[in-house]
């Protein structure tokens, strides 16, 4: 027999009743019921129930065993008893009597349990990595991590792709981010970097000739911490074509995200790439206040200027005095009572605005019934006081509301509408107008809408958050889906505010829609052949066809300010290889935390990396960083400086 | 039709003439015949022959283009004449006739032809790396690399592995090479490592219980360049089992390699894992002078110390009289030539011995005759001379010798047996000795051995390469074969031949045979199950079952002089770990740039390296490493000492 195993603990069922067979796994849990040993004893592949009595030779020995302990046992599979039957389990039909055993590696008191679903701080959970990943939740987190790189990978090949591996310990790449630096021993005083990005690796493969070149890339970037990103390093889908289009890319990386997002998504919803929306960068802005929309939710804003121009409503009117300025709504749907509009104002003023304002629409029907209600307790109170002018008064009242109940309810019932009544500050722009935006937005009883005016960079991204709570809290945001969406069309510069100085708004490397034509324009209304993919909220993809004509290059650098020399210096290996015949090439990069976070349903990437960075980026378990000995930096050539 | 192709440049064939066409590609040549231009249009996929004349359209742009251009043409496909087919091409059928062309890339002067087979400084191919990858050879490695590593993937998924990424940003782990380090910003003063294997991680990968990972993993090792291994970084299939003997690591890696060397070997033929050798480490010291021999080469060297121990060979004869000396002899099949033994004699003085002592045997009678020859021309001689007292002399020998030869043929053709003689100096130890060696290495008329003495340290590199070269010049090394072996049972400990001082001779995680109580005895008779695998003369795969018992290895580090506490510090992670509940595990790791080399046929790791560094470290493309600028360093609280 195997020294450790004749089968895994997923293996046995009732088909191998009465054999002897050999386990080893780690004691998940022991009982004591009445004199016998009941362990379930797990390994990777599932959990067996073995057990042991006073009749086994082993009995002393088994019952020193603790949870956590790795031991290998041989035993008799034994039919468990008709009502012991476990059908969740897949070795649940039977039970194997322990007759040997053998301890294989015995374990101190657990700061952290296996078993069960206690939580504990992250500093344990990372300081004993190796226990916190014997867990069910994070044995299933890094096996659907790896099985969904394997099908990317499976994927891309199916595509026509190679992967091909890029150099990690290169040159500083200045591509927006912070670079982590390597001193180099044999060239004291000179530096490597890591590689944020393969980006421009993967276009000199192009340059190169490869035609279809794909990568599972390690990026590293000193950046400071947050929940959702590493502090050091992550990992991309990175890809690159050549002689394609925009729409080529699309073509080719939609049905690899699709196909995993639907291998993968547990029966979620997966949008049939044919279907993705290609949506413009400005537009994505208007409609969803962000250029990675969570489409699950249908919410559309919509601008709402026009009402608010010389209106009543004094704030707003004022606000669009001043240029580039604009008023925006976010309808509702559902929202419409004056509690939801408030919680959604103060959340509103939570993220710094001084807040939304909303209108909601009801059933004057409704409202009219609510004040009759009102009226009637009145009236009693009246009459208990024996207040009589106030009986007669609210008496008289009550009669004409329920007058004009009538008459609305008769009117309605002729012509098939509702009577509407409208609530909520901005009302004070008059009937006319409340009504203009409620049919401009599609509204009805019980809907709302929410205003925000000012210049859009400055409410955008509120107004993209509070579309989102809202979507979220009206229960219109489908739970179960993944949404796509591409958005296109991106401006290739930004313009800084205060200093007016123009920049790139990604990295330098993309084609600008017509080309050196487009460059001799306006800098700020040149759009780049660049584009994400967006889905529920997030950006999974980042793309763009590149700018593979030095002349082109050299021009869109001398608008964000770089001169000739300094291109050369930064990028001068790419820009002198584009010199040499340079195909037209593009591709994108997709991060594989954010799609295994996305498939996991975790919202902490630290949830999906097998030995993830704490967010001081130290590794409590390995201990780094550490002080290097004096002979490693003298070797480097380097001298820390004292602390201040 | 699509922007840039309707067809890549190896698809085109009869089926296709008459269509319009759209190829993009590089022009790889252009010739002129008496007006008509003939272009071979080259992409990653193939080439196509385009042409155009003064009827075109475009003519006059196509008289400008030069090699190595990217350009779109539109052309129709024609049938060649039976007489030009080119059956050597997939598109040798066809040629296409441009009518419309676009320049996507022009090139300037190429410092490097892309076509031909012009050698090149490796200063020049690094430095323009993307035109020396579109040569046909660099396209053909970098894609077999590519194919290598993905069907070592699916090989490995088959065998029911999950790859599983580790840190690459991590901390320092004394393996025996030398870190790259990393400065952190966040924690000024210290640093991070780069991994030199992902070792600890993936041993704390089976503590969690994963039971079987691997991963292509990035290494980093910052070492004085070697033609034969990368400056900076390399890759290595990584693997790890929970639960397992030295047999099933053997039984795992076996076919996964021999898998991929059939599926890439190019015909050449792979031994049959089942048919691989288990040779123990001093087995293939003694025999092959290496740990890592190559078997292809049929010869197996032999301890022949009892034949010299006080003989008449007083070289040997005293050598033996120092401890721990032995004679070893090379059997050379074949070799049996003066010329022959003198060259490899050379060879051993060049390679820093005293030289090789050598036996060659010759057929008695053939030895006989050439003297016969000799006789006759001096007879010849002598009669012109007329020197009558000689030519009486030389008559009787002649007449002697012959008698002899017909004596010697006569019993030969009784006995079956041709008569030997023996040559060389060693024979001096006189006839019985020299028969008796001869005896003991099988050998006969023709051949040849050698002889080294000392200690064995002292002359096995080079016994082990004279090996390799007689074996290479005698014909007898296969060198359309791979030939495998797994060498087994590594000491656990080296000792410092001058100290004294007892280190770990490979890792210090591996489990020693006998555990515990071997450890106790004698540490340099301790051997480890510890393996390589060996193919043709290198060291394909390294690995062993690791000692995971905390006692175990406190007990195992003690004895190479490490405290309980150094333990603690510097494999501290793992260390802890095992204290937890450890599985036993083994694994190993496979070179991936020695497997390609191996299957490209190449000897130098930057021909299947897509960007490799210089041998100085230092990446011309991309001019890495470079000065870091003084922001940098105040970032990272360091100084560079300035130089001595």
């Amino acid at each position: 027999m195997h020294a450790y195993r004749s089968h895994t603990c997923a293996a046995l069922n009732k088909s191998n009743v009465g054999d002897t067979v050999r386990l080893s796994g780690w004691v998940h849990r022991i009982r004591d019921h009445g004199g016998i040993l009941f362990i379930d004893l797990r390994d990777h592949y599932g959990v067996t129930q073995v057990l042991c009595d006073p009749d086994s030779p082993v009995f002393s020995e088994v019952e020193k065993v603790r949870s956590e302990w790795c031991i290998r046992i041989d035993g008799t599979v034994k039919a468990r008893d008709e009502s012991l039957v476990n059908a969740k389990l897949p070795t649940g039909e039977i039970e194997v009597f322990v007759r040997d055993m053998e301890v294989l590696g015995a374990a101190g008191e657990l700061p952290l349990m296996v078993f069960g679903d206690q939580e504990y701080p992250e500093e344990t959970r990372l300081r004993y990595r190796y226990l916190d990943l014997r867990r069910e939740a994070m044995q299933r987190n890094m096996t659907l991590r790896s099985d969904v790189v394997a099908s990317i990978r499976k994927r891309m090949w199916g595509q026509g792709f190679r992967e091909y591996q890029t150099p990690i310990i290169t040159a500083s790449s200045p591509e927006g981010a912070r670079d982590f630096l390597v001193p180099s021993r044999l060239h004291p005083g000179k530096f490597y970097a890591l590689p944020q990005a393969p980006q421009q690796f993967k276009q000199l493969i192009m340059v190169s000739g490869f035609d279809r070149y794909f990568q599972i890339a390690p990026c590293f970037r000193d950046e400071d911490p947050r929940a959702d990103r590493s502090p050091t390093d992550f990992y991309q889908l990175d890809m690159e074509m050549s002689f394609v289009t925009q729409q080529d890319v699309f073509d080719t990386v939609s049905p690899v995200i699709a196909g995993v997002f639907e291998e993968f998504g547990g029966g979620r919803k997966v949008d049939d790439p044919a279907t993705w929306p290609q949506i413009p960068y400005k537009e994505a802005a208007l409609k969803y206040g962000t250029d990675k929309p969570d489409l699950r939710n249908p919410i559309e804003m919509q601008d709402v200027s026009e009402h608010f121009r010389g209106s009543g409503f004094a704030i707003f009117a004022k606000l669009l005095e001043q240029e580039g300025t604009e008023i925006r709504a976010i309808p509702a749907p559902g929202g419409g009572s004056k509690r939801f509009c408030e919680r959604m104002n103060s959340f509103a003023q939570k993220e710094g605005l001084p807040g939304m304002g909303y209108i909601f629409w009801r059933d004057r029907c409704d409202v009219l019934r609510g004040e009759l209600g009102e009226l009637n307790s009145q009236l009693v109170k009246a009459e208990r006081r024996k207040d009589t002018e106030s009986v007669s008064s609210i008496s008289a009242r009550i009669a004409e509301l329920g007058a004009e109940i009538d008459l609305l309810e008769e009117e309605a019932k002729k012509t098939g509408k509702r009577p509407v009544e409208a609530a909520g500050p901005p009302t004070r722009i008059g009937p006319e107008r409340t009504e203009a935006i409620r049919q401009q937005l599609g509204l009805g009883v019980g809907d709302a809408a929410f205003f925000l005016g000012g210049k859009p960079q400055a409410f955008q991204r509120v107004a993209g958050k509070a579309r989102d709570v809202i979507g979220a809290e009206l229960g219109l945001t489908d739970q179960d889906r993944f949404a796509f969406a591409w958005i296109v069309d991106f401006p290739i510069y930004e313009k800084d505010e205060e200093t007016g100085e123009i920049d790139f708004e990604h990295n330098p490397f993309s084609m600008p829609q017509g080309g050196m034509e487009a460059l001799q324009g306006d800098p700020m209304a040149v759009r780049g052949f660049q584009y994400d993919l967006a889905c529920n909220g997030y950006e999974l993809v980042s793309g763009a066809i590149r700018n593979h004509k030095p002349e082109i290059m050299l021009k869109a650098f001398e608008i964000a300010g770089y001169g000739e020399d300094e291109v050369k210096s930064r990028f001068g290996g790419l820009y002198k290889a584009f010199g040499y015949g340079a195909p037209p090439h593009g591709g994108c990069a997709a991060g594989i935390d954010r799609i295994v976070m996305l498939l996991a349903d975790q919202q902490n990437i630290r949830e999906v990396i097998m030995f993830p960075m704490n967010q001081r980026a130290e590794d409590l378990l390995m201990g780094a960083p550490s002080e290097p000995s004096s002979d490693q930096l003298m070797e480097l050539s380097l001298r820390v400086l004292p602390r201040e």
